[in-house]
């Protein structure tokens, strides 16, 4: 399938060569695509700068938000919070009308430092938000409550028996998208929850997680819903 | 051990009975007795009102805020998050002061339907507001991420192999609430959850919990915290 990935930090690395060992045609998008793969040494969290990053993933595919949104039949959004609304604007809506876009983003505010706070949330979503800015765009929320490993590896946990959501407002698309968790990562526990106005619960989780991954000094943390 | 329990909802019902079936001795505080006591009927989640119930837990002895505040070495805040600022007023700094006030409450507004949002968060929580408002008392945030039926019995779900989050700025206060929650109700999986500043995730957890129980129809769900 052709995938187009909007970001190139952690998320879109981790995504990006898993979805190409599948054998997905994967496009990353970036703002600038001489200014990202300019960017060398490693990153706030002790990750490689996506120029580095990408000389030992020159296989991956590198153009504008806008190349990455007219080459995916299926887009994810793994933009930084509050990068991800500048960064549909640049991809443009008519790239994108009509296309699930796999929404992983957080709206995390680290203004105030560690453990940040959200720049929305309680009776609002970036989820949310994003659905509004884009009616036409069928935005199903999922993979923002782990880490970006566990997203495409949830099996690296636990033997893989833990959760993952997805909310979203178009039931076809949703379907589509937890049939692409379970046959492309793996994934076994995956909850249909509900409509996108559920992103306020699983962005909201990001106060539990970031704590937790702060509190053990390992992101390699996530939960199992049991009922 | 004497313990005042403050409230006269679910919670409060959940843990009373358990509490004296434990042999401790308990006390339930509330506004108004009397008037507490002349409730009847079910309350709009299908439970008994307080007046009918104790009708069946005679045996639970009843006071005023002030006199549960008073009877406990140790105090519960099983009120609701509007209630329990004003309960606290009416039990009385000096009754509190010294003592541990394990907070169970969420701050949940219900003013827009179900689900309801948070009317402090994000960037607080109630647990901080209550810390604040009685520096002398030792709160210590826990159980408000379960069903009040699993808060004491938690082998109810999962032969009991789930987490609680335990957060509070008095260490020992903390390490006896850890012990007495183990001891007492049988909890294994117990996080120690840092400072106070910390109820500001597990109330915010509040957003997925509320909705799991609401799409699920199942209050008897929760987490287990895999790392």
């Amino acid at each position: 399938m052709k995938i187009g990935i909007l970001g190139t930090g952690m998320v879109a690395q981790s995504l990006a060569p898993k979805l190409v060992e599948l054998g997905h045609d994967v496009l990353l998008g970036t703002r600038d695509v001489k200014e990202s793969l300019a960017r060398t040494g490693t990153n706030g969290w002790g990750h490689p700068e996506f120029g580095d990053w990408h000389k030992q993933n020159s296989h991956i595919k590198v153009g504008t938000f806008a190349d990455a949104a007219v080459h995916g039949e299926l887009v994810m959004n793994a933009c930084s919070g509050h990068g991800s609304l500048p960064a549909l604007k640049a991809a443009g809506a008519n790239n994108l009308n009509g296309k699930i876009l796999v929404d992983i983003s957080n709206p995390l505010d680290f203004s105030n430092g560690f453990p940040p706070s959200l720049f929305v949330g309680n009776t609002d979503s970036l989820g949310e938000q994003i659905q509004r800015e884009y009616p036409s765009v069928k935005v199903v929320k999922t993979l923002n409550t782990v880490n970006a490993m566990l997203m495409t590896n949830p099996n690296m946990l636990g033997g893989g028996d833990h959760t993952i959501f997805v909310s979203g407002n178009d039931a076809q698309a949703k379907e589509a998208v937890i049939d692409f968790l379970k046959s492309q990562f793996g994934w076994r526990d995956v909850i249909d929850f509900g409509d996108i106005t559920n992103a306020r619960a699983t962005e909201s989780y990001l106060h539990l997680w970031i704590r937790m991954f702060g509190q053990f000094q390992n992101p390699m943390v996530t939960i199992k819903v049991l009922k």
